[in-house]
């Protein structure tokens, strides 16, 4: 199944399933919005599966077109959003082009705490109070979890995950090394995320869903131009993994959701990099500074995940840069 | 002012206006839930004050006797909660017992991102899966807020408080520095915190209100000994600049709360501590080692803030430790 969140004047808009395609959309049955859905999930699931295999037959009374510039987040906000870092890729390449001991991810997963209560629209500017704070975007996956009870293991874990994303985790790396050196993580560094805006049923991905990772491609473009097109397979933890990381010393509601942390590739020099930070790290190991420039106001990017069948598997992400000052 | 949520089944509880002395309290006009009065603040305030101003004349129908065991946290859940560390004695105290340079607090305050979709009743046993990972309670005074603007000055941020809370965070000191060596911040660490049943508005603190400081002894009982009396008043950063702080990169919706981190004194000698993480480094400097125990299962803290006029102005936590295994 796929869930998009129309704009409907409330905070948390408007729950409608969409085709396969992302053209047609129906009013969820049962549920007004992500949220309530994921709370009734075990009763409502196989409701909203008929409507989609209806929509899907093009015999849906009240379908409508979709029209992308009114899809929201499909979580406008939640309650919950904790953002793994999982592709030792990424920390490898940070670790060496600043010049840290090269120690990859260790046996516990990175995770912090971000804000929740907005995520931004797909098509919605981007914005920010200063260029000078190096403002960088991140592709990444996440899940949406049902409700999952302390203490749950990696081994239990996967059997919350209700729904998959795609998300841009808009960062300031210009803020990034005075937050971590605090101890306490990062606040200004981390402002609101968007979400693509497709939530999909780990069935939707058929065989590029294994072993709790979304193996596909991301495709990110800034200004038109491509960027990077890295597969989520290389995550060194698992989305079940990194519930149960977690999970250690609280409950999470249902709506909760988690991220993989920036996708990256041992093969960046052929897939390129999710982010601006990561290519800059790459540019300074192999000539002393990196110079592809952080975004500015004005400036544009792209996500999407393209099926076999041409598909937009999450739909897009198009955000601008915007300086407010 | 001085609310109170009371339990009636949903996850945000059903809203109260209370007496000044906490015994009497009427359900509140216009607003089911302290999210919606906070919402509505400015539409509402004069009406919630008319109910108070009857409830103190003992001249309101429909009012009820207040059992305190059916409060919950005057939030049960909010959208953001975003917790300080703005008391200088406690990080010096810290950094001297493990060896760190003494550097205080410098000129940017500390603040990390807490998990917010859960605010333990104040009289709710926390639960926590192992009494090795250093159990701690911290009290602390935080603010809700109403909606505050990115890019708020602090000059500008007193007009957006709304309300006063006192809150026991929990932490799992064991895990704290092998998080903050992360540079990610606390996850694990950090589990649910609880909040005294009553949230009240700045002027019911009459000049204990100075500075966006809460200029009154905060007194904690661990397993019915007096533990600390520690003064608010120390705050290096008022409130209005730790909003300032917050919303530096993105706006903060209404129902944000604000935590000043553990309240510490210079003169911890006579006035004790608020966590017991304190107490130990307080030891570890003295005699080179600290002998006040974590919490173990069934032991108990009580955290109150009496006036001069022996009212307990929030209420009281009163929790026990239970380890879930």
């Amino acid at each position: 199944m796929k869930f998009v969140t129309l704009a409907d004047g409330s905070p948390d808009g408007r729950l409608h399933i969409v085709s396969q395609d992302g053209r047609r959309a129906i009013a969820a049955d049962t549920a007004r919005t992500l949220q309530q859905a994921l709370e009734t999930w075990a009763d409502n699931a196989s409701q909203w599966h008929t409507q989609y295999a209806a929509l899907e037959a093009g015999s849906l009374a009240g379908a409508i077109d979709l029209d992308p510039a009114e899809a929201l987040s499909p979580l406008p906000r939640a309650w919950q959003w904790l953002d793994g870092s999982a592709f030792e890729t990424h920390a490898f390449l940070i670790q060496k082009a600043w010049g840290h001991p090269e120690v990859g991810l260790n046996e516990r997963p990175l995770m912090y705490q971000g804000m929740s209560d907005r995520f931004l629209a797909p098509t919605a500017a981007a914005l920010f109070p200063s260029a000078d704070d190096g403002i960088d975007f991140e592709g990444e996956y996440g899940v949406i979890l049902d409700a999952v009870p302390m203490g749950t293991k990696a081994k239990d874990a996967a059997q919350y995950i209700r729904l998959i994303v795609l998300i841009n985790d808009w960062s300031l790396r210009a803020i990034g090394p005075t937050e971590m050196a605090t101890g306490f993580g990062w606040l200004h560094c981390k402002p609101a995320c968007a979400m693509a805006p497709f939530a999909v049923t780990p069935d939707e991905l058929g065989d590029a869903w294994r072993d709790c990772r979304v193996c596909l491609p991301l495709q990110v473009e800034r200004n038109g131009v491509a960027f990077g097109r890295t597969n989520g397979d290389e995550m060194k933890f698992g989305f079940d993994e990194l519930i149960a990381h977690a999970a250690y010393s609280r409950d999470l509601p249902a709506g909760t959701i988690i991220g993989s942390g920036t996708v990256s590739n041992k093969d960046y020099e052929s897939v390129g990099s999710s982010c601006i930070a990561e290519k800059r790290a790459i540019e300074t190991i192999a000539q002393g500074a990196g110079n592809t420039p952080f975004m500015q106001h004005g400036d544009t990017v792209v996500m999407r995940v393209e099926m076999d069948s041409g598909d937009s598997l999450f739909g897009e992400i198009a955000q601008s840069v915007q300086i407010v000052t």
